[in-house]
C-alpha cells in the first residue's frame, strides 16, 4: 500500500477526529476506497476504538431510488439511525465509482430521501467528524490528471502539520474579527460586506481534509458591489466558468457566466436565500496548486478567496436559510483583501508573510 | 451486469428473506459483492424495505488485529450491536479479496474477537438471515475454474425454483423422521447411528444460498462403524483428502487422511466434543455438479452424504457441544442409505426419484 494512504489515516484518526479509547467509529467508504478503509481501521484499532464501514456508492443510491417507492422513500431507516446514535465518530470517504450514475435520477426522489435522513446527517455534524478523499481513478480524471499525478496532488494538500500551519489561520481569525467589515479588490471586483458580530471560523483540518480556509458569513443585507470568480465549478453536471456577480443591498442584483449560465441562473432563483451571501471566506492551502473541480479542494487553494450563495452557518452567527450553498472561487494574485483599515493579503501574500 | 446477479438478489430478498414492507435489512459485503450489493439494494427497496451495507474484507480485519490491544479485542461494538438490534434481516454475502489474509494472526486473536462479537451473532442467527457467495475470481481460483466457468457453476447451483426443488426435501424429511436410525453403506463404509427424537431438517435455500441437504444430529454415543470420505475440504488454510475414521460408541476410535492428518488430528482433538458427530447428512442439490473446497456449495452436491465432527444444531434436538463444526463429505453413487427398514437412496436414485 501507498505508505500515503496510512500517512492520510492517521491524520484522519489523531488530528481530525482525536480517536480515544473506547470511541465508536462509523466509516463511509466505496469500494473504491477499500485501501483507505484499511487503513483507517488499524489506526482506529490503536487508539482503542471499534470501526464499522458502511459501503457507499452512486451505484448503490442509483439502485435504491430505481427500487424505492415514494411511500418507501418516506421509510426512516432506523437501523443506520441506532448505528450513529452510538458512534462518536464519522470518517466520511468520498471516492466516486461514477459521479453521473444519479444523473436520470429524478431530483424530487433525492430531495424527499435527504428530508428522510435529515435527523441523521444533522446527528452526525453534532459528533466529532471529518469529510474527505481517497484519491482514485475518477477523481483524477475530474481533475484532469492521471492517477498517479492526482495522488501526489491530493496528499501534498493533506499530509501537512495541520497543528504548525493552521497557527496563521487562528492568527487571521483574530485579525479579521477586530474589525467589522471585509473587502476583496481585484481585476473586475470590489466586493464589501460588514461582519460585526459574525464569527470567523478556521478551518484547520477538524472537519474538512484537506482544509485551509478562513470564513464567516457577512451581515447579510450589507454586502455591496461586484465581483468576478475566474475558477469554474461543477454544479448539476455541468461546469460553470468565468461568473460574475453584482450585489446592492446583499441581494444578487446582475449575473452572468460565460459558460453554463442557465445553471448558476437555476442555482440563484432556487428559493428567498439563494440570491445572497452564506459565507466569505478566504483559502489558504498553499498544498493546493491547482483547481480539479471538487469543491473540498478548491476552495482551500492558497491565494484565493470563495462567496457562496445560499444558506450560512451558524457557527459562524450567519442567519441566512436557504436549500443551497455553492461556493464559488476566485484567485487573488492580483488582488487585495482589507479588513476596516488592515491589510489581510496583499500582492500574493498574506498579513503574516509580511 | 449479468441478468443472473438480479436474479440471485430476487432469490435472496424474495425466497431466503422474505423481506416485507418496512424492513431493516443489514447487507454484508466486501468491495468485490459491489455489484450483488447493488442488486440486492433494488430488491429490498422493491419489496418496500431499507437497507444498510457494512463493508467487510479479509484485509479489513487484518488491519483490526494488527492495530488491536487485547484490551480493545474486548471492545463491546455497541454501535454495530444498535445496527442489528434494530434490523430485521440479515443477507450475507461472502465474495473474498484474499482468503489468506488472516494466515498469520494469532488464533488467540481470533477467538478473543470472536467471545466479544458472539451477543451479535446470536442475534443475527434468530432474525430472518441468509448467507451466500457472489462468484469471483478468488473464489473460482480456490475452485480450479475460470470466473465464467465459476459463474456458470454458482447460478446453476443457485438459480433455482427452491419452492418446488424443496418439495422432495422436505418428503425426505418426514420419511427419515418415521425411522429411529440411519445408516450409511459403500465403498470402504457402513456407518450407523440412532436417531430417534432428533429433527431432520431440509435446508430449502432460508439460511444457505445454494442449499440443498437433509440434516440431523445423530444420538451421540449411538454413532458406530466406519466411513471414508474421498470428497476433499479445506481446513485452517490446508486441503485434507481422503479422510476415514472409524467409530465406537459414539467417539473416534481411528482415523486417518491421505493429505494434512496432523490438520485432521488437530480438528479430532480440540476439545471433548470435536471426536464426535454433530452432524449426519445428505447433500440433495443436483445443480452443484463438482466440489470446489467451499463448504457452502460441497455439502450440498447431490448423491453426497456429509458427517460433521464437534458442534450439533439445536434445531436438530443435538446436544453435543464443541468449538469446533467440521463437515467431511463423501459420493454416495455407489453406496446406500437405509433408514429403518426404507432405502433412501440407491443406485444413484433418491427414494422419491425410484
Amino acid at each position: 500500500m501507498d505508505p500515503r494512504v496510512k500517512e492520510h489515516a492517521k491524520i484522519l484518526v489523531e488530528w481530525s477526529t482525536e480517536v480515544q479509547k473506547g470511541d465508536m467509529v462509523v466509516i463511509y467508504a466505496s469500494p473504491v476506497a477499500h485501501d483507505l478503509a484499511i487503513a483507517v481501521t488499524k489506526e482506529v484499532a490503536i487508539s482503542g476504538g471499534s470501526s464499522v464501514i458502511v459501503m457507499q456508492s452512486e451505484d448503490v443510491m442509483k439502485a435504491y431510488y430505481d427500487g424505492a417507492s415514494n411511500e418507501t422513500l418516506e421509510l426512516f431507516p432506523k437501523h443506520l439511525n441506532a448505528l450513529f446514535e452510538n458512534c462518536d465518530v464519522f470518517i466520511g470517504i468520498s471516492a466516486p465509482v461514477n459521479t453521473k450514475a444519479l444523473a436520470n435520477v429524478d431530483p424530487m426522489k433525492i430531495i424527499a430521501r435527504s428530508k428522510t435522513n435529515k435527523e441523521i446527517n444533522d446527528m452526525i455534524v453534532a459528533k466529532r467528524w471529518v469529510g474527505t478523499i481517497h484519491p482514485c481513478t475518477t477523481l483524477a480524471q475530474q481533475g484532469n490528471m492521471s492517477l498517479e499525478e492526482y495522488r501526489d496532488f491530493a496528499y501534498n494538500a493533506m499530509l501537512i502539520d495541520w497543528k504548525n500551519e493552521s497557527k496563521n489561520w487562528y492568527l487571521m481569525k483574530e485579525h479579521l474579527e477586530r474589525h467589522d467589515d471585509i473587502r476583496f479588490v481585484g481585476p473586475e471586483t470590489d466586493l464589501y460586506a460588514k461582519t460585526e458580530g459574525r464569527i470567523w471560523i478556521a478551518g484547520d483540518g477538524k472537519h474538512n481534509m484537506p482544509c485551509g480556509e478562513v470564513f464567516t458569513a457577512p451581515i447579510e443585507d450589507t454586502v455591496e458591489g461586484k465581483i468576478y470568480f475566474d475558477i469554474p465549478l461543477l454544479q448539476q453536471g455541468k461546469v460553470i466558468e468565468d461568473v460574475r456577480l453584482a450585489f446592492e443591498k446583499g441581494e444578487v442584483v446582475d449575473f452572468s457566466a460565460e459558460k453554463s449560465e442557465d445553471v448558476l441562473k437555476s442555482i440563484i432563483e432556487t428559493d428567498e436565500g439563494s440570491n445572497k451571501l452564506g459565507e466569505m471566506a478566504i483559502g489558504t492551502n498553499r498544498g493546493i496548486k491547482q483547481h480539479t473541480l471538487s469543491m473540498l479542494f478548491d476552495e482551500k487553494i492558497g491565494d484565493t478567496i470563495h462567496c457562496a450563495l445560499g444558506m450560512a452557518y451558524p457557527d459562524a452567527n450567519g442567519t441566512n436559510q436557504s436549500a443551497i450553498h455553492v461556493d464559488i472561487i476566485k484567485t487573488m494574485k492580483e488582488g487585495e483583501i482589507t479588513a476596516g483599515d488592515e491589510v489581510i493579503y496583499k500582492k500574493g501574500k498574506y498579513f503574516y508573510e509580511m
